[in-house]
């Protein structure tokens, strides 16, 4: 492999807030040489996260931050090209914290093997793969919506939400999703079934969620926090649960936000409200990938991709992303 | 029992806020008549509640508000004189919603058996009433202690308070106590047997709770709301739970107070926050009954009563409980 040339993407400053392009730069470097149980992984795709936000900052987080100087951490799909590990052949199709960059030696341990060959090698990145695994654990495993009742969805066009609107449905729920403009709203009802989707961009979201919630709402799904959590939350019925899954109206903690304090909506309605990080659902990620792909083939789970062409895209996705000019799941298709 | 005559302390206006003593007023009535199926109790204590604050006040609550120009809405405990009901009589001591008067006709049905004779009647309105076992189902159903783990409790010295972290004691965690004065820490320590107690008033709280909690807090019983709590959710535990049992640190919910947002640290640490009320364990309160009365019996559950005495002392009686003055649960002796 010394003849291959690595294509990467560095993190050359620590960001406060949402990282922009300024905060990377692209190199190229000799392909590392593989230990035993390792193997060299060429990306076809590299995601692009809002988590990533959080990858990068110095705040505390629930991983140590990337650190300066490093491949910038992201998710990866593509074929194994070279293996000094048992079980894993050129050719194989694998998944995994590969990185922002055209080759990955990365120990065998942790790539997932792709087995679904029959659908678009792009979807372990997205509906699939960390997107589609959050939507379902979080929303089946912290949720847990029972048919018939209420669930809400904040970012409910995106890569996440979607698909939490669609689980919910396909479990019997009625859904509400809440987006931002008119275009997106629109996705969500005619790609995405939801029976209710609200601007929030546009009027009074608190009365939409009265008309459209009658009963209260059972679930809320929430990838944002801010207002629109602060107006769910005096709508929540008896026995709620917030699966807080995201942040994605919060731009900057440092210096920490305020709102309207929550404790006292749990308490007189007795609801929940509990993190959801994918991490702790690891041995159960083939069992929602199964689900998942299963409702996919039978077209009753739809996704929307949002490739941008090769890693100099890379940095300045995130900011893309957070300016909510996606159409889809973003990914970067490695040139 | 027309010859008996009924004092009553009556709901005069409704209060915003902390209700004072000009908000009731006592008066004297005629004994209803009994229909079928009531009972006729003379109360020989009644209680003083925070939630008392929640039951008077129009905002929106768990149950209706008391209506102005009726008795006060209060757990009593007393003695069945006269009975329509099968399976009452005479004599039977009872436990219930009696309110603030010295006899109280009520359906059968909403009243509670208390069988402990060998006990203090005044402990079916505290450590064997709705503070023990909302301690016990709000700490072992909602928070879940395992043994090892670390149990920070709010309002440590009070009624519930205290009865939480001695059960959080008996079933083998660290338990870490926040009061406020001097005193009331050193009652922690002595009489309830915190491993650490923290006077909130004096010194940085977050650096004593550090140096109490170097783990982290595995589960926060919050019956504060407020600094208190804003100061633990940056020392919460991966997959630590928050019981959200009372917000005695918010003396108004009009307008509604603001803090620092709760969900990035329930993000980070996947905690999860839940909002606890008695009334939700009512099927499963003799269980906690029967376990609180044999650790009282046996000397490991320890609680204090601060008695008035007279019904007259009822009105001015919750406003002395927001301002901290009661040295235990407080209690009316009806005269």
């Amino acid at each position: 492999m010394r003849n291959l040339e690595n294509r990467r993407v560095i993190l050359t400053s620590r960001p406060v807030g949402v990282p922009q392009s300024e905060h990377f730069a692209t190199d190229t470097a000799p392909v590392p040489e593989l230990s035993p149980g390792q193997i060299l992984v060429a990306n076809r795709f590299v995601s692009v996260e809002p988590a990533m936000r959080g990858w990068v900052n110095a705040a505390p987080n629930y991983s140590p931050p990337v650190p300066v100087g490093d491949v910038m951490r992201a998710f990866g799909v593509g074929e194994v090209v070279a293996s000094q590990a048992d079980g894993f052949k050129p050719g194989d199709r694998v998944a995994g914290m590969f990185g922002w960059q055209r080759y990955a030696a990365v120990d065998a341990v942790i790539a997932r093997r792709v087995t679904d060959h029959d659908l678009p090698e792009s979807t372990a990145l997205g509906v699939l793969g960390t997107n589609g695994v959050t939507a379902y654990w979080g929303l089946l495993g912290v949720g847990l919506p029972q048919a018939g009742e209420t669930v809400v969805v904040s970012t409910a066009a995106g890569s996440v939400g979607s698909a939490v609107g669609q689980i919910a449905r396909l479990k019997g729920c009625r859904t509400v999703g809440i987006a931002g403009g008119a275009q997106k709203v629109r996705q969500c009802l005619e790609e995405f079934g939801y029976d209710t989707a609200i601007d929030y961009r546009d009027g009074d979201l608190g009365a939409a969620l009265d008309a459209a919630c009658p009963k209260g709402i059972d679930v809320y799904f929430d990838n944002t926090s801010g207002r629109i959590s602060e107006t769910i939350w005096p709508r929540l019925a008896v026995r709620a649960r917030v699966v807080i899954c995201g942040t994605a109206s919060i731009t900057n903690w440092d210096p920490w936000p305020s709102g309207p304090r929550v404790e006292r909506h749990l308490l007189v309605k007795r609801a929940r409200m509990e993190g959801f990080l994918l991490f702790d659902w690891m041995d159960r990620y083939e069992e929602a990938v199964r689900d998942l792909a299963g409702w996919v083939r039978q077209g009753q789970l739809r996704y929307r991709e949002h490739v941008l062409c090769g890693l100099e895209a890379a940095p300045g996705a995130i900011a893309m992303l957070y300016r909510g000019e996606n159409t889809g799941k973003l990914i970067i298709e490695v040139n």
